[in-house]
């Protein structure tokens, strides 16, 4: 029998647990899966190196390589060294052994080890899926991890009131960490460049899979841009596959005026063609089952209710709980 | 049938020259290799990370693990990663993706990977010990690499004309760069601080071994602090292991005053109770092979002559040709 090909987009937290919650289907289920990634990141150690140097910000491939990485104890530890970040340097005090006091620098505060693991793979390989495939091998990642595209991109946003003091003008927000930030609302989104070209790989995979997986994370910033890649559109509207929305449990500062039907919403304003099978939610998280159920199916889509929250009150997925929602859901009409 | 164990002795490009040397030799011989290596670098990558953040330096630990690494096309692949050096800085152009100019920092370059992973990995797991482990499992090692101690080292020499224009004024030298390159005649060499802790790992290394092999490399920096840690001295003198050593095929500029005969005059000066059962000498390296076995003979070894440089007429040992004479001589009187 195939594997059931998975593909899940996202970036950063929201598709970790996505990837998390699809390792705890393996038991049940046999996936072959694959992550897209944003590459919109301009923040921190990713947004460093982005600027500095160029190429694609690793961050977010990263933390999916990671969620993805092999239960080997020596594949936990490659992982655990992947997400280290580099201290601000403490340099010795100077001792009898290094009598000449030495200028320090600050060059690797911050930066995780595995960010600058991929820059190095991309710089020494020429590519960065290539640098990625590696990087899957020496995790023993359980699945693939793509960009969205090989170019990196930029994210902006027209938000009304981005400045609280002017709550009815609408200005231009640049950055993925800007527009995640903004206390306005968020009108419009864009790439920049508008239609930075697909991944080929990531194409090959949506055509091929039996499932797309959108969400949970940031909306805006990770969940959305990918529908902003006309070639990985194209391939999303036209695959075969069924498609499900994990919808997040709390609205995010960016999403702060939307609802969980305005969350469905958006994904048909930014590409009207989309239709969606399933629709997954926390039971606890929907305020207004009715109105969830009409805007998914809206999209064509069934509403699924299940608990799928950690317990302790913080609005994060559950990755087993997640997983034990989304077995049933994976393995439905095959 | 246990293996033959193995400790070659040195740092940088001579112990990777003896390891890669042995390696040649595992089709003929069942070898069990451990790499013990100086932590005096204070130049380049290494010298940076060990001014501005303390640790031992990576540099010479990584060039015997990438000499140790796996022949699988994938550990061959890391290990490209580990040597490769990240370049200058060139930020991308200000484009429509990032129309925002960016401040350009120059934080990476010139640092290898595998030091960045080494030292993030101490950072990690809190023991170099642990962390060259860890790296030796990443690269699918066929041997074990150890630092000669857990705390870096300065390195000191009294040198004579280290300033050309007074030859015959004795200064001291400081830092193992300075030491390689000094246009003046060591008199005498140190450790700073003079007697530091042995890696307990490579005491036991050591005196659980068949063979030891000292050279080829930089003297002065990195065969003979070997015989300057306290706790290693003890053990190489009272190991039951045989000892060989392998000569240089040209002086250095550190040793430029040296000859062949001088080289093995050092040992015996650094270590008195040093006993040798063979030296290793190419055939035409050796310009006066009667003083070389005198000297020899005065360490209790016997000569060994044979042809063990690259044929390009180059300084340098070549691999396959340095293995195949060593078979003969670690098979020797097992």
């Amino acid at each position: 029998m195939t594997p059931t090909r998975v593909v899940a987009f996202g970036g950063g937290h929201g598709l970790s647990a996505s990837l998390r919650a699809l390792r705890h289907c393996v038991p049940e289920l046999d996936l072959d899966i694959t992550a897209v990634v944003t590459v919109g990141d301009d923040g921190g150690s990713s947004g460093r190196l982005r600027a500095e140097r160029g190429g694609l910000p690793p961050g977010d491939l990263r933390q999916a390589l990671v969620a993805l990485a092999g239960d080997h104890p020596a594949t936990r530890r490659s992982a655990a060294l992947f997400q280290h970040r580099f201290a601000a340097a403490v340099p010795p005090a100077p001792t009898i052994a290094t009598p000449v006091p030495v200028a320090v620098g600050d060059s690797l505060a911050g930066h995780a080890v595995g960010n600058l693991l991929l820059h190095g793979l991309t710089d020494l390989l020429g590519d960065p899926v290539a640098a990625l495939d590696h990087a899957g091998a020496m995790l023993g990642a359980v699945g693939r991890v793509l960009p969205m595209s090989r170019q990196p991109v930029g994210i902006e946003a027209r938000v009304r009131g981005a400045d609280p003091e002017h709550p009815d003008e609408v200005s231009t927000v640049r950055g993925q960490h800007q527009v995640a930030v903004t206390p306005g609302t968020v009108e419009s989104l864009r790439l920049n460049p508008s239609a930075p070209a697909a991944c080929a790989e990531a194409v090959t995979a949506v055509r091929a899979a039996d499932w797309l997986i959108f969400g949970p994370g940031s909306w805006y910033t990770s969940v959305l841009p990918h529908l902003l890649v006309p070639g990985l559109a194209d391939a999303i509207v036209s695959s075969p596959a069924r498609r499900l929305v994990t919808l997040n449990l709390v609205a995010e500062k960016e999403t702060s005026g939307l609802s969980l039907p305005d969350h469905l919403d958006t994904l048909r304003r930014y590409l009207p063609e989309l239709k969606v099978d399933r629709v997954l939610a926390d039971s606890t998280a929907v305020a207004d089952p009715v109105a969830v159920e009409r805007a998914a199916e809206s999209l064509g889509a069934r509403l699924v209710l299940a608990p799928v929250a950690v317990l302790d009150g913080t609005p994060r997925h559950d990755p087993a709980a997640l997983g034990a929602a989304l077995v049933p859901v994976l393995r439905a009409d095959r």
